[in-house]
């Protein structure tokens, strides 16, 4: 196996035309390198050597501490090639990972991809996963440094680590969330995972009526009658599955005008995010359910479905919004920081001294508390 | 899916007993993590943020470019659960990646592993793992910064990110030979391919007469008589496959007294390593393949098995050995390195003004001079 990818091209340039059922079987490891390489811009100055060497050499950031982050997308555990088109895999395994990067306040820098590929993807395929990913880090600035191409017996998995930078201080951690402060969540959530279910829906219809349709485009069909705007609503849940978009230029904002003191994304879901924020910082929290900012599309499709939106919003994954806590007086902080980067914040909620994870909601008129429910999605059980 | 890895244990201490019967798919992610941590020494003062955040936040050294290097070890490929103890599978995948840093010159620092665990890995397995992944990284002082833990719905896979520093005009590269320049090889090389080979005998005789043996131990009934020594031969060739000792001091000696001109690790065998670096460099070469350091266990597996050995030896991959060019008057800092790290260097060629890869040999007291084969280890066809 190789790691700093080999970029020589002597065997065949990767302009070579493959016929249309060419599948990465039918090339080297070598040539689809070459077919990731011509995606790519050229590589900045800071990178000393890139792709084609044992390892990729990079000069670090002046004044800038370093943020490092690795995810996996897992063949049947994370997407189904059945439903996800190419370009949104790759764009996904990206994603994810500069989702983290946006939950730390880094700005991202560089990347690796790991690959391992089953001999059977269509080569197309192939490179529609790297045009989804080299589309992505163009629009953030970060550059491919190097990776891996490997087979794979099984699934396909795409692994990529990320690398970010940011100021010493500016780093934003989950620890950081003390009693009074506000907690807030960006964007809207449940949107991802009703998208999910709709593009589970349609695919369950398509394959029972044996009929196709184009990727990507809603078929009314499937579509139940309780979501009116079609060509809207379920347009936008199905785009926040497939093509998330982290959450970065906040992130950023955030760590630099200090506005925020805890912050931690939300890929697998908000009552985990949560968790993870309050067990961190040592605080418990009170979370107004109905404050909680669901995507329209989401509570139409989950109530419809004659289950709780809400709560479905909350517990369900692959919303890669941000969560994030901050005092109660850094309101004209945390309103530059929207206004700056176009994403709307909704106070959810505070943190308390009390270790507990309330969860309040109005019945009938009257105020209903209860501890948040154990949810946290664990691919293992 | 988390990427930093969340640190808290909030469900069980990993000290709790499990069954001997338990695999991964009875615990959770946040459980398997902190089975790792436990194995972890205390993080030096530039992590700032360890295991346990969105993302790790390292602080780069001073005065140091970073190098960076992916790569994946996936069952079925890379190695064989039914013969591949799991610490030599943690082990290798860490190896792996420390040869590459070698290749260049670099100091290991920090590592990020992302596992795809099959539901069914027995949890005595995931610990012998990590273990052997552990215990080479504080060999090599290298610290774990971070990962990702998943199912995979196929195979195990092991994917290391691992990041090095070296001076910035200090790096090795492929690219650096110049006509004239001698090439050398570390060690010895074909022992991990014989190893292999060996492993797999011994599995194949082990199914026929469904006898089991201890894991690692030589068993005289699968050696072929044509290997005399037994204990230390073979042992030799299994630990070459098992736990390949990646050149980390040497490549960083060889870096740091400039003995090097160019230098790439034998990953992929000697054939593809020559092939990379000369090309790299835009160089020829003659190589002596009577002068090439075969390990004697290989040589006499593969002679024994009607095979060449020296042409097995160098187109098989799996060692971890430098290929590295250097001035011809550069014996004495070679001498030096090779005396400070313990590992012999052999000289097996020149490099040539004229683009091609000869090969010569004595054939009869005659000599004999062919093109290098077209031999890489491809992992698509």
């Amino acid at each position: 196996m190789a790691s700093g990818w080999e970029m020589r091209l002597t065997i065949s340039s990767p302009g070579t035309r493959q016929q249309p059922s060419a599948t990465v079987a039918d090339v080297t490891e070598r040539q689809l390198i070459a077919r990731i390489q011509c995606t790519l811009p050229p590589a900045p100055g800071w990178m000393l050597v890139g792709i084609g060497d044992d390892a990729a050499v990079v000069e670090p950031e002046r004044n800038r501490v370093e943020v490092l982050t690795v995810d996996a997308l897992v063949e049947g555990v994370h997407f189904d090639r059945a439903f996800v088109p190419p370009d949104a895999i790759g764009y996904r395994a990206l994603a994810v990972n500069l989702s983290d990067l946006a939950a730390m306040g880094a700005s991202p820098r560089a990347a690796l991809l790991s690959l391992a590929l089953p001999g059977g993807l269509p080569l197309g395929d192939f490179d529609g996963m790297i045009h989804g990913l080299a589309h992505l880090a163009a629009e953030h600035r970060l550059h491919l440094a190097g990776g891996n191409v490997t087979r794979s017996p099984g699934p396909l998995m795409i692994d990529v680590t990320a690398i970010g930078t940011v100021k010493r201080r500016q780093a934003l951690t989950r620890g950081g969330a003390r009693p009074g402060d506000d907690l807030y969540v960006s964007g809207t959530i449940g949107a991802a995972a009703a998208g999910l279910a709709m593009l589970r829906e349609r695919q369950k219809l398509s394959t029972a009526e044996d009929t196709k349709d184009t990727e990507g485009q809603p078929d009314a069909r499937w579509v139940p009658t309780f979501v009116s705007s079609v060509s809207s609503v379920v347009k936008s849940c199905l785009d926040r599955y497939l093509y998330p978009e982290p959450r970065v230029r906040l992130g950023v904002l955030l760590s630099r005008n200090r506005a925020a003191t805890a912050c931690v994304d939300l890929s697998d879901g908000l009552t985990d995010g949560v968790r993870r924020l309050v067990e961190a910082s040592g605080v418990g929290a009170a979370i107004d359910a109905d404050a909680v900012p669901v995507h329209p599309g989401a509570r139409a499709w989950f109530n419809g479905a004659g289950r709780d939106g809400v709560a479905e919003a909350m517990t369900l994954g692959d919303d890669y919004e941000l969560l994030l806590a901050a005092r109660p007086r850094t309101g004209r902080r945390l309103a530059e920081a929207m206004r700056r980067s176009g994403t709307p914040l909704t106070r959810i909620g505070t943190c308390t001294k009390d270790p507990a994870i309330l969860l309040s909601c109005d019945v009938d008129g009257r105020r209903v508390e209860r501890a948040l429910p154990e949810a946290a999605y664990h691919h293992f059980r």
